[in-house]
């Protein structure tokens, strides 16, 4: 079995972060391990508080998987601070670290911030260059493009940007708005839209984790970047779905979606 | 879709904690989410560095909970100090939480030592009363009852006086020397045995995190205890038989080994 090892936040109410990328990788017959950036007290209506580790117990846990259990994929989500970026560049770099996915998480689905400015510019200039694929959303390609993104054009020249100022490929995630929910993947030698499949769902949270883990995951088992990204998004769609309805605000997904009709037929 | 809860550890290797749990519900079709102890640095080899949650933010991830999405169980594993099981009674008792599945972790498979003889003595009088189950192994059973076990008499004495002592059902799960494998679920009304199914696999790494979360599972999908119990031997079975091989110390288990067969056709 393949194995993947995520970065990221601890989402206490499960939809997102960790939670969210263990679920995916789980289910996309992947083995997952976790290096924890931090703790949040949160759930489907916001961010209640954060306990970031320490850059020295991230370094330990970063330790204790490379030395063990190397992972096929690894999958970067939030990191709070320049210190924890710092300290995730240098252990990927000292390990060799492959198929490295970054979502550079900036702001919550529920609409609360999850990084700093200081964090941001560490991002770009220690993270990016090692990585396989960034997945920003809108906003976040703007940030890393320092350009407004209003259409399809725009999108494309701010995938340009991050790909050649940053050397790693980008997918920029389309918002309804912008692209239909189109994505555009751009790469060192070409470019490819995956047109957007609406599926009207409003519990959106966690998509972003779910979506560059399940790259990750299909990264670690050998599929090119193209193949791995329409991959992740047949599975993203196949969790929005099943219309899972939790909480009282954007809820999560189903991961495990699959399942679903295995276990219809329990009767308790 | 049912949803359970998990407040325990957090296990960078993936294959025990709130990982062994998380990984555990979601194919076991339930919703999972999580209320991190602990961070812990460690692997198949061990436990290098642990980094406590404080008890206000437990307290913080128990309420995110329990105010936006209520669960159908809750297991209870990895809670190393006094300050925190009291947090967990407290938030447990105020929410009218049902289901509970306590895990007495007292020791990691990989030998290291997970929690003070002060928290054992809080546990007893605090949580065990609130649970539905208690699933300690030979040694935990001998703390909690406070005799030595060497025989299926033994623990038979042992679940007694324990589920007489605090109230709830015990299962305790045997050892190969004590019981064959065997595990006896005593209750108020009579117990049962559980003949063991050996299986030759030296990767128990996250066992008793994975029984006692693939348990609450089940109680949270309405089985009764004793199906329940059932059920998550069988589900364990599978992911021993799988045997998954990683890591240089007693590995993990493969989880997801229901899924293997639908990507075996993978050709990349």
């Amino acid at each position: 079995m393949k194995t993947a090892l995520t970065i990221a936040g601890s989402d206490s109410c499960g939809g997102a972060g960790i939670q969210a990328d263990i679920k995916t990788m789980t289910m996309n017959g992947v083995y997952a391990m976790s290096a924890v950036t931090a703790l949040t007290a949160q759930n489907t209506t916001g961010v209640r508080a954060i306990m970031e580790a320490s850059p020295e117990f991230l370094a330990a846990q970063l330790d204790a998987v490379f030395e063990d259990i190397f992972p096929d994929a690894v999958k970067i989500g939030m990191v709070a601070s320049s210190d924890l970026i710092r300290v995730i560049a240098s252990k990927l770099r000292q390990y060799g670290a492959r198929n490295i996915v970054a979502d550079p998480v900036m702001v919550a689905t529920s609409g609360s911030a999850l990084i700093n400015s200081d964090a941001v510019t560490t991002l770009k200039q220690e993270l990016l260059p090692l990585c396989s694929l960034a997945t920003p959303n809108i906003p976040e390609a703007e940030v890393l493009s320092g350009i407004e993104i209003k259409n399809r054009d725009d999108m494309q020249k701010a995938a340009e940007m991050i790909q050649s100022q940053y050397g790693c490929a980008v997918l920029v995630k389309g918002g309804h708005s912008v692209s239909d929910a189109s994505d555009l993947l751009y790469r060192e030698n070409g470019f490819e839209w995956f047109e957007g499949k609406r599926i009207d769902n409003p519990n959106t949270h966690g998509t972003g984790c779910t979506l560059s883990s399940a790259i990750a995951s299909n990264l670690a088992k050998g599929f090119d970047l193209c193949e791995s990204v329409r991959r992740a998004k047949e599975y993203i769609s196949g969790a929005l779905a099943a219309q899972l309805d939790l909480g009282k605000g954007s809820g999560p997904m189903a991961h495990n979606f699959d399942l679903v009709s295995k276990f219809a037929d329990e009767n308790c």
